[in-house]
């Protein structure tokens, strides 16, 4: 058996739903578990919701929960779902933190998983995959890449993730 | 730009389709595009269908043809599609043949991904983020977890990979 | 070959679609032509959309226009799709307007068709049926069920259509 | 609340699953009750597995089964799911049956509910729509149409039902 995970859940539109009375997008519970099942994950991994946000509505509270909960954890390698609009500068409090031994991998989706055609299951196959094998430190995975939390923007305009270098 | 990867496409589980007219399943062609699509992935990859068979009718002589095709790929990541009845034998092929300074990764599916509830996405996501990042040698990645070729088992009962060791 | 149907499309939730960039929900082409295709439906039929809109949004003169694309229709089987919230005050119209010969049945969907948990195929394959056995009327078709213009509500605390009779 | 339906199961491409250790195709449960769920539907229907087999393997005393069930259910409009390639013979078997005042209506799929792109959902939709507003009598279901007993054939190059007149 590999080394033990953590996925620190908070929110963004991997996980959001439709919900039918209303016609809007929310939040219920996170998808992670039934992700993992799909993909017949056999790693030792621990899935804990810290929160349930749009990543536009992340505060700096958030931010230093978010630190606080990777701090806490007691695995080395950690993979934090999050929205993708303000997934850089969550990245950034992270690093700013000094994790020390820690490798964190920040994930989300630009569809949500529940729609059926979401780019969720790729980004988590992926981003676990990095998170075991990445020298600790802070990184964005998304698009089939991986990015240091230092030289990476989402460019809005056209949905990706890329090098600011 | 990170590095560019090739994709080399043997068939297995991963790509069968259901035939509506013989309700057999079969081979036309492969998903792997779709799905990088599906993916959002930026990666530069190249892929290159070797061919499309079910792994239990591999012979020595597919074998030596998808050794032969890593050896030609002027990448040095390699992702290899294929069937898990036999991906470590074909491992061991590759292994074998001292392919230096090239990632190869082994990667398939236990449910199709024309089928809906696959797990193929998450392997591929995998499969392409182990091979960006893993030191040169031959890997089967499946169930989350990468393994080195000459310690790991595909334990048939459960259908899961397994380290041998 | 069975009579010829027409399917008149006018957007809801039906033909919603997730925008990647913007995290909103919002129409784009209608998904009816792929629908129809998925469920191997060899009826002739000519789709036709007459707007895009939710239906919380339906105005009088959309209402209008909906009646008179019915009227200038040559098939004597219709389905219109329709936002749910105000199906039935457009079933009114549509009765009203006394479109004599015409069999008119007013379907939608609770969930996007392009969410892929989606009420949206069986709703179709429901309401292209009704509309061929049914006599000349105006009918929701939802839930499985078909109801006269004049005796059916939506229940929008449980998201179900009923008689009101 | 309409009049009370029964489905009644017989396996056949709409319940197949793939079974991911052997990775052949295979029946477990129906998924007839998952369906009605997806579909919102509010009629009130029982739903009863009768068997569960490929159409190619029904045999004299299998379809002997299904009308004595058909005559039992003391509901008047029953819809029976079964295999496409012998559904003909057994909807010539129900009406030598002579099962009076009764709507009974067959259908199936070409891709199996399980398989994510199937017509199933459709057809079930059209089958139970056929079956509240037919008269007594037995019919196939199939690509949105409904065909009598009589005048309906399979073809199977194509795929599809049509007429014999």
């Amino acid at each position: 058996m590999s080394d033990p995970l953590a996925i620190l859940v908070t929110g963004g539109t991997f996980d959001k739903e439709y919900d039918e009375l209303t016609g809007r997008l929310f939040f219920r519970d996170t998808h992670v578990g039934e992700m993992l099942r799909l993909g017949r994950s056999r790693l030792e991994v621990s899935v804990e919701t810290v929160m349930m946000v749009d990543s536009l509505d992340m505060t700096p509270e958030g931010r230093a929960l978010i630190v606080q909960r990777c701090r806490a954890r007691s695995e080395r390698a950690i993979v934090v779902t999050h929205g993708t609009d303000t997934m850089v500068e969550t990245a950034r409090a992270l690093a700013a933190a000094d994790l020390e031994g820690k490798t964190i991998v920040l994930t989300g989706a630009m569809i949500p998983y529940a729609f059926g055609s979401s780019d969720g299951l790729f980004n988590l196959g992926s981003a676990l995959s990095f998170a075991q094998v990445l020298p600790p430190g802070v990184y964005v995975a998304m698009n089939g890449q991986h990015f240091a939390w230092d030289d990476v923007r989402k460019d809005r305009a056209r949905g990706v993730f890329e090098k600011t270098s």
